[in-house]
């Protein structure tokens, strides 16, 4: 694992150190959104999605450099919708990654539209001729495409509106597993979609990494649901029961912790076997779903 | 003015007709977002920015219905800024074009989402090959990167940031100008700069394009503030005097009603020379400009 660790420390490093240079220039008081979009995209995360996008383009090309702004582009869309989703008429959450959400430090106007133009920064950087001059013209407008499909109505946005209209009642199992499809893994597995678009994948390599990245992302979420109910709040810096507190339908309130440890296991397992299919050396992204299933749980 | 207004409201139609087929099909519960999105973006408005396009391609192509798609992607984008500049941490606006709003609608979360999915579609939409492959790649894509660079903080969110901080204080003149400019003139010049993109217009018509659209934005805009004092309430349907009694500096606040209605003759009289310098028949946008500048003030 530590070699796993390492790598994908490299990435969020690699990541951290582009994402400056993307963010935009402006007078004041412009650059009161420029500030507040700097405040949530840097200095924190895990970088996972943007390290995906680049660990799937690796298997097709060895300098990953090349597809840093599109990797920069889905932590952009990601940090976008934790500014909104935290915002008062949203979850309405006063802190975020250990310091004052971005409604809190900056006020809630700006906000707002520091959530709207990292959404837009996305998809200026992806089609910026600079950037996307790397690749043939094509795949960039189809990452485009494809980052912006995920993102919608049938895509991240939905699952934050089945979120927030499944408040306070009891949510049917497929409800659920839409809602956690849709709500973090779209944006998880589109990241892998684009590497590999970018890379020039085939649709069979292509189909194989969004199958491995939509079964971690949904094992991630039902390791948090898990910990929830099992965790030391000690080590996850965050209060336990809360899920249930809140009247929260979860996979591990539905099925059970014993049944949902083995429905993770059972995803890291698949989540493996899409990747020996796509016959590259897939070392690295075998490792990470290890790596995120085996959190203490 | 008979055959503009004609000719406008004929590619208003066209637009009308073509954007809901734009618009997400989507199940319960996420297809309140997609009701949301309808609500705002459908039945309203004069779809001056989609026409824009049209009309600027159509100098380069005489079957405009290729571009419909970006004229429908300016329109999502005119409508998300609508939705968000009228949520209560913005303006808080109840009504707007003669309905409520679409928070007050369809509640607050709702419209803030369904503000994010409408930016989300533009670029879905301009990315979509069925409809970008009607053009050269490139075209394609340096439209998405066109329309997010003049939307983004150095574009319209930047001019509503630049409105929201100047509430309640006086605003210095050139302050003023470019909050017009970015608020409401960026997207109507990115307009005209698609139509040219997409029709293959070279350097010197693409900024012939913007600067006559600039030039009539702001004029638009002028017109605005003259209007709020010299109008009559019963045809403006909405009251008069609420820029001075609301403490708003305006462009008639600072150089007079007189100034103001020179200055909008001036800006026509340049729109016009910026289209005869293109040397192709713009007959309906020196007429449009016309229009634009003749509203009664």
């Amino acid at each position: 694992m530590d070699n796993i660790n390492k790598q994908l420390a490299e990435y969020a490093r690699m990541i951290e150190e582009a994402l400056p240079g993307y963010l935009p220039r402006c007078p004041d008081p412009e650059s009161l959104v420029a500030e507040a979009m700097r405040y949530s995209l840097l200095g924190g995360g895990k970088r996972i999605r943007g390290a995906l996008l680049l660990a799937f383009y690796r298997l097709f090309s060895e300098d990953v450099r090349p597809a840093l702004p599109y990797a920069a582009a889905v932590e952009m869309m990601h940090a976008s919708s934790l500014i909104h989703d935290d915002l008062p008429c949203m979850d309405d959450d006063d802190m975020r990654r250990g310091k004052p959400s971005c409604h809190i430090a900056h006020g809630e106007a700006t906000a707002l539209l520091a959530g709207d133009a990292l959404i837009i920064l996305a998809f200026e950087t992806m089609s910026d001729a600079r950037y996307a001059g790397a690749f043939p013209c094509g795949r960039a407008l189809e990452a485009v495409r494809c980052l912006a499909a995920s993102t919608g109505c049938n895509g991240m946005i939905g699952g934050q509106i089945i979120d927030l209209n499944q408040e306070g009642k009891p949510t049917p199992a497929p409800l659920l597993e839409r809602m956690y499809a849709r709500k973090t893994g779209a944006l998880i597995a589109v990241s892998a979609r684009i590497g590999c678009i970018l890379g020039g994948a085939g649709d069979a390599a292509i189909e194989a990494a969004v199958s491995y990245s939509a079964k971690i992302g949904l094992a991630f979420q039902i390791i948090d649901d898990i910990l929830d109910i099992t965790g030391d709040q000690s080590k996850l810096g965050k209060p336990i029961g809360s899920d249930r507190e809140n009247g929260k339908t979860t996979y591990a309130s539905i099925h059970g912790v014993e049944a949902s440890r083995r429905q993770v296991e059972q995803l890291n397992a698949q989540a493996k076997m899409d990747l020996a299919a796509m016959e590259k050396d897939t070392s690295f992204l075998a490792g990470l779903a290890d790596l995120l299933a085996g959190r203490q749980y």
